[in-house]
């Protein structure tokens, strides 16, 4: 362990704890209303997907062998099926509730993890292969869950006004 | 220089070649004429981003002290001013040729970087502070810049089927 590696645990950290906060501030501006409607005609509504995000946030959960899925229920309506397919959806007051709570149990876990432990496989690979594909480790995860946030934080953006 | 570090390095380059990667494939699929759409009813349209974006990246030649800007005459037009208030815009050829030439440039430049010379300076820092605020580094730049570019990829990506 030295400082420089220290530094980039510590970007790569800090940069999901922006994206984060910024996803946050934008869903406290959005209303429920708003959360219902389409980010653009024909596509996904914001409800989708507040809950596509919960969904794949809890999934980092047992990605990062922290701990089991705190709503596994998510998985079938928010990653598996499209929007618009299921009948019933969660209320949005209980998405938002969940989007938190799995965002704080993350968050205390990553709190918990030393630097050196970062470097340590995802649960997607097994012991014997890791030596193999070292870069698929913990910190992996936390870069392109980062970007998959950006990415459909710019599009939950687009119901600003609406 | 560890073989951590060399790989947290290597994993913040790879999210960020994966993001243009995925970024240009979307760009190909992507007609002029759906570029000129609006990514939804009043916001951005596509060729502003694709001039944001080019102008965004351009500017990080000189930001990562690699060269000054190729383009600068598109940073008052797709920076500083919102869309649809400058009267003549670079056609969309012209602009799919300068987003390819400076990402193309860009990555020429960051090739050559070493692992420990990512943890320099970017730009914006000078010399004196830089040691007391470390993480302002040209990796940085990179974590930051990626989750921006993924922040407009899913913007761009609404004007598929338009």
């Amino acid at each position: 362990m030295n400082d420089q590696q220290q530094l980039c645990v510590k970007m790569v950290l800090d940069a999901w704890t922006k994206e984060i906060g910024a996803t946050n501030a934008l869903l406290e501006k959005l209303s429920d209303e708003q959360l219902m409607q389409e980010v653009s005609p024909t596509r996904n509504r914001g409800v989708y997907l507040l809950g596509h995000l919960t969904a794949e946030h809890d999934e980092m959960l047992s990605l990062l062998r922290f701990q089991e899925a705190m709503y596994p229920e998510l998985m079938p309506v928010f990653m598996d099926a499209p929007d618009r397919t299921v009948a019933t959806l969660p209320s949005i007051q209980q998405l938002r509730a969940q989007w938190n709570a799995v965002n704080d149990t993350l968050m205390e876990h990553m709190n918990r993890l030393s630097a050196d432990e970062w470097f340590t496989r995802h649960a997607n690979i097994s012991e014997e292969d890791f030596p193999k594909e070292p870069h698929r480790d913990r910190l992996n995860v936390i870069v392109s869950r980062t970007s998959h946030l950006a990415y459909h934080r710019g599009q939950l953006a687009l119901l600003e006004g609406k």
